[in-house]
């Protein structure tokens, strides 16, 4: 068991909280809590680090020996049989702390492996719907932003290089293991692939405030893509000229704009409503 | 000009900033940053509290004199004037940090009375249209609900004593003025409320996860209420006993729950669109 926070791997966990760098260049990232870990795919899962309280329940130990294909009985020396399994590691509640990016940590934390999409993966089915992010940047938008589009049916987020990352601990946690399973992507040339999913008839919607076009005027059930802007300054005028069409959602009284986050939910569920009332 | 967080009326702030009981003792509460201060109503600024970096610039002069309704000419020694009118106050650059809730402090803070409202107040307009929090935790989440109620065109936001205090500093930033403009009531007897609701045939919504009613479903033309509750556990069974119809988002993939404050805006955007969408 790892009882010193001086230990290299406790090290590099921290490192892999704080840093997006360190993260994209091993390819991996953290997740913390029960529900993330028992949500994960076990070929994803590079380690997992569990404190000595979170091994004390038995629910949980028959969690982790299934997550790690470990034979297990009630009984048995849990800390030794992770000793002799590769990925799995117990460390102390005080080293568990320092790792956690929470005040209360839940006692399992996992390195997992990142998966990579692509925007061909996101335009399989019929009628795709998308998101598409120009430097988003609070994290907790963005995590409610992915499940969110879990919610509505989305089939992938597309982001801008200057939006916050998604493997940031907070973004993570806003996701609610939505994670998982909506694919997303970074783009290096955000007009280009406007370009390619315009190519591909797929109408491109950009949210902005000075719109005459009201959102809910507007049919979804081909497919769409929604641009939506940075918290503080909307959408770029470079992508805003590059959709269809400019869509705005009305607003009453003296508000000046919405949160990002409900913005993008507003839209994504008018999408889903269309196609959910169609049938 | 007060240089020594030690100052009683420095302290008293401080005070303010961290607990609702004295917020609530009090009848005050305070606001920070430019914005907030320009859409205070004057008659309910008990105090302004300005920062030397703040007076530095000539438009904040300005604004500051017009809301305290002093006559200003550039050149003018301003902290001196504010010295003359009791309710202006200028501080230290270091003072105003220790006051704010903020890392970066805009420079001005206001202590404000607290309006009183009332149910009637709400059920004014024709078809009004409300929402009713039961023990809502995340300030952010409150506020994010206030900004998109405002937006929505609802006539109000009632609230159990569990939810977190609406004058919570994190609340206030969230709703981006909006806090100012819509109406709000904490109930001590949220029942007794939806009884009396109910006598004025407003249909009365609970969200909920299990329910066989989709929201998109139903007309909220003639006004509604519509009742969120508790981020972790949802609506209590007594609430939801009570509501005339329970009602569900739907949700595509393995979603168990959206966001609280974004399926409030799905809602209330739901029931706002119908509304345009008549005209």
């Amino acid at each position: 068991m790892i009882t010193s926070t001086g230990n290299k791997k406790v090290k590099e966990i921290i490192q892999l909280q704080k840093k997006a760098s360190l993260r994209k260049a091993r390819g991996v990232y953290v997740t913390e809590g029960r529900n993330m870990f028992s949500e994960a795919e076990p070929a994803r899962i590079e380690q997992v680090y569990v404190s000595e309280r979170f091994l004390q329940s038995f629910a949980n130990r028959r969690l982790l020996a299934d997550k790690l294909g470990m034979v297990y009985r009630e009984g048995e020396d849990l800390p030794a049989l992770l000793n002799r399994c590769s990925i799995g590691e117990a460390v102390s509640d005080s080293v568990m702390a320092a790792m956690s990016d929470t005040m209360t940590p839940q006692g399992v934390l996992c390195v997992m492996r990142q998966p990579q999409y692509s925007l061909e993966d996101m335009l399989k089915g019929p009628a795709p719907r998308l998101v598409f992010l120009e430097d988003l940047r609070d994290p907790g938008n963005l995590g409610t932003i992915m499940r969110t589009a879990e919610g509505a049916g989305m089939a992938g987020i597309l982001l801008s290089r200057g939006c916050v990352d998604m493997y940031n601990p907070k973004t993570i946690r806003s996701t609610m293991g939505s994670l998982y399973r909506v694919p997303f992507l970074y783009l290096d040339d955000p007009k280009e692939t406007l370009r390619k999913l315009k190519e591909r008839n797929l109408p491109v919607y950009g949210a902005a405030l000075d719109q005459s076009v009201s959102y809910e005027t507007l049919s979804y059930r081909n497919g769409c893509v929604f641009l939506i802007g940075n918290e503080a300054r909307g959408l770029s005028k470079e992508l805003l000229e590059m959709a269809d069409c400019g869509v705005r959602i009305p607003m009453e009284g003296k508000v000046e704009s919405l949160n990002a986050a409900v913005a993008a939910a507003v839209l994504m569920y008018e999408s889903y409503r269309q196609i959910v009332s169609e049938n």
